[in-house]
């Protein structure tokens, strides 16, 4: 497959049915467009400005408590209200539907300095249990049947306040992207009684060309389907449907996978490296979903260094999605690269 | 439908199937993220630096003609190479298949200070005749099904070259957001014998609640599934396939309304107005394509001013796009706006 490799190529996405197409003899473009500026800014531990910070008032004129663990509330600008009236709107060629939902904040540590790959492997796996009880609490409510569990981190990800925190949208529709996934991922289980992941996974294990790294219970690599240039997915090894699964001691690999893997990302360029991720995993509208193998995604568009990202633009939204660097060879860089991050080594 | 419309709903995109997430109250959220610089200068009509201007060396080592009007070359970047041997690969759960075509530049006119908002109306249709011969050229060859010609305009799109410029990539294999749409248009063909965006239009001229132009040929509008805050859609009132078609009397009304669309994008923030454009056309398989009709679509990233970008990001990515201001908002912001550029006022 090397000589195809080196060709455009299109790749099938077996999650969502889409394709990507591959350009691997691209990376030499001369580039006079945009840079991003770098900050290098080192954070404080608090700051007294920060509406995430503990102790510290909101917009919507809430108080923070003193928080010692992670902690969420009501996102004070919700995209999704709770108590929307269900109703449909067809008129001739236009048609829509009411959205009810709730939007939540979940800061992962009261230090307003630190990221995923700066805590510690315990400071993580409170973070996923909070993750665990909001899936199942916002899950049981009454017309929530998908929680969409994210973070966007860095500000060219559109991410408003730098202490560390991500979302979470949990809605009664199924959103489009889990639903092709859900199509898929059944599509599979109906056809082989089986995890089309769990394959996937196993098949990866034993090429080894897009592994970057695994413990007992969790696998990182590069998709063969990757998007973003250094994409990655984090999937654990049996097939899990939601992270209210987990066993305890599969939680402390989730985190310890989880904080490696963030880790490394910040050591390709040196820099706190931008990423949206996200969680997809089993909707909560209260059907078995025996095809769902929950994994966590990451995003990120950093491209040539910490300053020059892929743009998804015109080609891309017209037309398809396209990379240039392959997922092999993404994950070779990443493979070689430490376990420790860049600022402590 | 006023009410409805000021809580959060999802709306359909007739064209691709899928769905739009609208959240018309959530426009005062607070932002302490990223805020683009303006760039504010004016730039020269001759560059002696840009690989595009007239006369020039180009990184491939070729030198560009002393051009007067809009001017074509083979991208010495090309993200698709023509000579590609038709393979599939397929190993268990990894599928691709090799992939061939071309990408062009298109340099809109030899003025390196220009953009198509400062271009005249025969400047522009110039622009048009050359997407019209490009079409024509690259669809009548050999393993070319699909021509798509875009542009992306401004850094904060990825846009590598001020200098006012598109692109073409033509490929074998037909693009997955083209596809969607040939699905669409294909199906309401069979069932009606009709293209569904002429029904649509004529439905929308009635509503008369995101029309922003139109001229005896073509619609300016906000559509009603708009995902991007300001996307806005230029479309034949007839069925028109291709811009291979258009008549010359078309051609110049084409060039009208796309100049006074640019030229209100333009004067929305007052600024040179980021965006990509794209134009979604039949494809060249040989094929008949009596459902196919025509349209050029705006994507621009601005949202709150000529530095506050709306982000596509964690939620938009792993679950759903959403939008904030709906799209009779935009379109009414869009059509108070004058038909003068404001450079010009
Ligand atoms: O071809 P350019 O201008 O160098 O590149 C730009 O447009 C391409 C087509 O949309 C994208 O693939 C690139 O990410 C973008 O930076
Ligand atoms: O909620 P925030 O952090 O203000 O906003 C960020 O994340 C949201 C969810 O992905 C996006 O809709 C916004 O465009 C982005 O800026």
């Amino acid at each position: 497959t090397t000589e195809f490799n080196e060709n455009p190529h299109r790749r099938f996405n077996i999650l969502t049915g889409e394709w990507i197409l591959v350009s691997p003899h691209r990376t030499k473009r001369p580039w006079q467009g945009k840079t991003e500026k770098q900050s290098l800014e080192t954070k404080p531990k608090y700051d007294p400005n920060c509406y995430l910070c503990p102790t510290n008032g909101r917009m919507g004129g809430a108080v923070n408590p003193d928080y010692k663990k992670p902690f969420s509330f009501v996102n004070d600008f919700s995209a999704l209200l709770k108590d929307v009236k269900e109703e449909k709107y067809e008129n001739g060629l236009l048609y829509a539907e009411s959205e009810s939902g709730i939007c939540k904040v979940v800061c992962f540590s009261p230090d307003h300095s630190l990221t995923l790959p700066l805590m510690s492997r315990e400071e993580i796996t409170d973070v996923i249990s909070l993750w665990q009880q909001e899936y199942k609490e916002l899950g049981a409510m009454d017309g929530i049947n998908h929680v969409q569990i994210f973070e966007n981190k860095g500000d060219i990800m559109g991410c408003s306040n730098p202490h560390p925190h991500g979302q979470i949208w949990a809605q009664r529709s199924i959103p489009q992207e889990v639903q092709k996934k859900s199509d898929r991922l059944l599509d599979y289980w109906n056809k082989h009684q089986k995890s089309i992941l769990e394959d996937y996974i196993a098949q990866e294990l034993k090429l080894d060309e897009r592994i970057i790294l695994q413990n007992e219970h969790f696998v990182s690599l590069i998709p063969y389907w990757a998007v973003w240039p250094y994409e990655t997915m984090i999937v654990p090894k049996r097939k899990i449907g939601h992270i209210g699964e987990l066993s305890d001691e599969e939680k402390k690999a989730f985190a310890e996978i989880l904080r490696k893997t963030t880790i490394r990302l910040d050591n390709i360029f040196e820099t706190s490296f931008p990423y949206s991720a996200g969680i997809h995993q089993a909707p909560t509208d209260g059907k078995e979903h025996p095809e769902w193998h929950f994994h966590m995604s990451f995003y990120p568009p950093l491209l040539r260094s910490a300053t020059v990202k892929k743009f998804m633009v015109g080609y891309e939204m017209f037309a398809n999605p396209q990379r240039d660097i392959t997922a092999e060879q993404a994950a070779n860089t990443i493979k070689e690269l430490s376990d420790v991050h860049y600022s402590k080594q």
